[in-house]
């Protein structure tokens, strides 16, 4: 196995134990709820954010003791907005990574109140987080609040769900790219620098990356989505086509897609910079979710 | 008037000051999602867990601004809490105060995300406030996330759902009460005293306050909706016997369901003892809370 695989899944590992140490077990009543807060939270989830995170504090010298919490928290909002995605009034999906969706398994209104849990649950962990001299656990939170509220993370998915059936533009689906994807990446990645008590010049830094990160991300998303068969994917495959939802390559044309990731990933590493040696697991991270083929 | 209903009435109008400060105007993108957030903001709830949370920071000598964050917090929380419980696949209601639910108007998408937004929003107030020698901004966001999470309020929810057609016993009921109503009230009033800082013994108080006060208004809402017609109440009446949902009056019948109003009521009377005359306010909240005739 390449480093970077031994990395990716030893990190996965710590994070998948953290987040079994910090959920509350099944066995809590009410058993239903935690129940499904762990049908969800454990469902195959690849912990990007989480690793992102403990990279990011890597690359500021940081201990990984003190993002762990953030970098749970963060997968905890993710988790949570999957499962409101996935909802009948939303997306309407009845299978994610292979799984039946939370509302499949336990009816729609625990999967409503499992993805409220969750997003409480985020706050309940933030809220446990040191925090560092420069950035004060009241900052964490905030950092959080913004990126998962109504202006970016949940803007997205409004958005999404107006352009339904709509012709969308080009500076539509990047608005709802910068929100649904970006923003929850780039806070995951900024965190990770808080709890590491970043240099004004490194939070700057991570930030970029992060936004490059996250639209290049959701790019490739949407080519793979177009290109790759179902079985290459390990997931179905034009979905978003067959939804009618737009995407880079049905707006832009699959040549300016790949310009557009090419753009995006080069922005992304060259905001690194200023870490010199010190990024070299954010830079590797970034080569491998760039470059990969499913 | 009088002066406890000019108290009211002033609070009042300071809180929707305050939420319609501290919330984006309708205008910001996305407009819709703001505007469902305000449209359920103000409905015409009455403020009664920011009242509480502000009376309870005068009975410790504490600052209206201090409190008012978490006051207005409280709020954004119980309205995102009638938002999803009021969507078809829990409660199933059309209408609230004699106005549309959210869903009704903005379609069960957006419903669920406004509920989303509030509580997230919930969170950026929590973590605005100022806290206090004894209570950090850290202990702030634990208590809301404790009252409004898996543990509480969403247990309470949890179980309302999976009671649904089955015979509820008095034990359940009363966890349900517990959870679904008495939590929240408790977390108004504690957050009140922590931002001004009360001392141990003034903590307690508020939390026993906070409890019996809870439960005494929720046995008293069952018996209203068992015995008033919906003129009296200013909404349907008998909804939950229609609903076949288990009451105070349908378990215990009318006598003892009075009986059990009166023992919340004087033990959080007498829970407000240690703070002499400086709970006039709470004292006066309770009498006209728990002898309301509507």
């Amino acid at each position: 196995m390449s480093p970077l695989k031994n990395y990716i899944n030893s990190k996965c590992k710590i994070v998948d134990k953290a987040l079994n140490r910090y959920l509350p077990p099944n066995s809590t009543k009410p058993a239903t709820m935690h129940k499904a807060m762990r049908y969800s939270i454990f469902a195959g989830g690849k912990r990007l954010r989480p690793i992102l995170c403990l990279a990011a504090a890597e690359a500021c010298r940081g201990s990984e003791a003190n993002a762990m919490p953030l970098a749970c928290a963060v997968e905890c909002i993710h988790t949570y907005s999957l499962i409101h995605d996935d909802l009948p009034c939303m997306d309407d999906d009845d299978f994610r990574r292979g799984k039946p969706t939370s509302h499949k398994v336990f009816g729609e209104g625990i999967a409503v109140l499992a993805g409220d849990a969750l997003l409480t649950f985020a706050f309940e962990l933030v809220g446990k987080a040191k925090g560092s001299r420069r950035y004060s656990n009241q900052a964490l939170v905030k950092e959080v609040a913004d990126a998962s509220g109504s202006l970016y993370l949940i803007a997205g998915q409004v958005a999404d769900l107006e352009g339904e059936g709509k012709k969308t533009s080009y500076q539509q689906l990047k608005y709802i790219h910068e929100r649904k994807t970006a923003a929850l990446l780039t806070c995951s990645i900024k965190l990770g620098g808080m709890s590491a008590n970043a240099n004004p010049t490194e939070l700057r830094a991570l930030t970029k990356f992060g936004y490059n990160l996250g639209m290049a991300f959701q790019v490739i998303d949407d080519i793979l989505d177009a290109t790759k068969t179902s079985e290459e994917l390990g997931k179905t495959a034009g979905k978003d086509a067959k939804a009618g939802k737009a995407t880079y390559p049905s707006i832009l044309g699959m040549k300016r897609s790949e310009q557009e990731a090419a753009k995006y990933t080069n922005a992304a590493i060259s905001a690194l910079k200023p870490f010199g040696s010190r990024a070299g697991r954010l830079h590797q991270l970034a080569d491998y979710l760039l470059n990969r083929q499913n």
